[in-house]
């Protein structure tokens, strides 16, 4: 996407976010008329049965495919963590990208079990974002480019799209996102992330709290929360999500921090995550709570708060077996076998 | 296993089921330790860490494997269907049989998708068991020789068994051992199972209220009550379950109907079930409230209520994925990510 030299960079963001696709209901259709001559009772498959409805609406056709899913990671550094808001250093961010590329991360093994595409951006990692207690994380100019950059995995021909984040001080981030965007005490959003202490969770409620203070007068626009209170790889993740409904690739949402990203968008118009499903509630802070206020019910539930896309790379093994058996399977006149009386 | 000539054939059951190895507290410990170096916080990947040691306690081995696992089909047919319990005909257990042959049936799907073996196990179709409601099942001899045919289908070396059935009207079976067992209304243990409309599912409630008065003085014993009010498929079932506690071979359970078998075994002992993961939990009837009675969190929850192993097989995957972080993950000395603080 290309700006507009002399508009406000946002503006190129809302005008994309006005002209989204519709969902495609003849497509739904195609896939109920054929699920409901398979070899099972109707609606026995429940969920998977749903997955399959939802990738045919995305997509635009009867006939859905997951044959390339892409998970891609976006990582980013914060100003934040200067106020003692995560037990590890900054360093670690990029280490585990580097993990991440000789295959050594709990992604990787997901990704590898389930023949899953994995990429991962690096952005700007060594010029952490303002701290967001005192400044502004992004100016509008970085945060709609670093927007325009994450729409960039929305290529290759990807069919599936699974978001995840590495980012130390992300859930700091992420948790200032809610606490603004839904109100509340800034402790009912806040959790241990990567495991910290009791003084350490009580330094990450402070800042969470010093945050949204000091930007109050600013976050009526989910936009300015988002390059006041985020962080590249949610700014990059919702510029994901956008190119993604855009194109109509269906989104496997991960847990508590690509949420952050969703809601984002979901403050500017719901409609926005049609093609998003919850790959999983996570273990931290009030996810539960928050996948509630988008309308998403997660496809598990496995108490996982490790991020880095390893709850949603895990529910795209379900939605690939979904569509799996609606694909493969006999009907009952193929199989000869009699339909309910 | 043999039967001696002269005892009763559930003597030699019941010896097997009072000689069951323990589980393995070392092998468990020597996953934890390897856990705590990984490169992710402490206790993030949630239950896929809780899984990892559940198999190596079960298979008595730090490193466990599941390079082959096995769904096991058993089918069987049930006198209780002349009582009018579901809306398709008995036949349609063989057509099925014929599905799964034919590689058209759901479970075919997940299991390919997964790379999981499958089994299916027919047995005796053409001589459906008594009417519950006026008559046993079978009779002891008879329920014994099942249990010992499925203690079969733990063989060739497999390291992971899921268990699934198909028969017609055997969700009617299923709640009666339920409301034998467990007491309240036979209602509350009913459900619509293959898709019965309210004519039928009062005659399902009515069947299984009617088979625990006709039986009720002879419900003491959960062997007595599988082969009064039980099928050929849930004694086989128990059967495997039970070579599987004793092969040291981890089970993963399915939905409503396998977890009757699962039931009769967890009634003689609880720890009995030690090497049982529920698969999912069901739609049907009040599988939620049996899986809490067993003590067992189910690992999905997408509204199924199929069987034929569908939920089980589905579990695979997620087993799969967390054996292969444990087993892939590099640790922070191998990956050089600095550890928290």
């Amino acid at each position: 996407m290309a700006f507009a030299g002399t508009a406000l960079p946002f503006d190129d963001i809302r005008e994309l976010a006005r002209s989204m696709p519709a969902l495609d209901a003849n497509a739904v259709a195609g896939v109920k008329q054929r699920d409901g001559q398979l070899t099972k009772p109707p609606g026995s498959l429940g969920r998977l049965e749903t997955i399959v409805e939802w990738l045919a609406a995305v997509q635009a056709t009867a006939s859905p495919t997951v044959s390339r899913p892409l998970v891609a990671i976006f990582a980013g550094n914060h100003g934040v963590v200067a106020r003692g808001v995560s037990p590890y250093p900054q360093e670690v961010t990029r280490q585990m990208l580097e993990n991440f590329a000789a295959g050594g991360a709990a992604i990787n093994q997901i990704c590898s079990t389930f023949d899953i595409g994995l990429k991962v951006f690096d952005l700007a990692l060594d010029i952490p974002t303002g701290d967001i207690t005192c400044e502004a994380a992004l100016d509008e100019k970085a945060c709609a480019a670093t927007m325009a950059f994450g729409m960039e995995a929305v290529s290759g021909g990807i069919d599936l799209l699974a978001l995840g984040e590495m980012g130390i001080g992300n859930t700091t981030i992420a948790a200032a996102i809610y606490h603004a965007l839904y109100g509340g005490e800034a402790a009912h959003w806040v959790g241990r992330g990567t495991g910290v202490d009791d003084a350490g969770l009580a330094r990450k409620i402070a800042a969470v709290s010093a945050a949204v203070e000091f930007h109050r007068s600013h976050l009526k626009d989910s936009l300015e929360v988002l390059r006041r209170l985020g962080g590249r790889e949610i700014a990059a993740m919702a510029g994901a999500i956008l190119a993604a409904r855009s194109q109509r690739v269906p989104v496997v949402l991960d847990g508590y921090v690509v949420c952050a990203a969703a809601a984002i968008l979901h403050a500017m118009d719901p409609t926005l995550l049609d093609h998003c499903v919850a790959g999983h509630v996570s273990a931290e802070g009030a996810h539960g709570d928050v996948l509630v206020r988008l309308g998403k019910k997660p496809l598990l539930d496995l108490n996982m708060r490790l991020g880095e896309a390893s709850g949603a790379a895990l529910a795209i093994s379900l939605i690939k077996a979904a569509l799996a058996c609606h694909t493969g399977m006999a009907t009952f006149a193929q199989a000869g076998v009699t339909d309910k009386a």
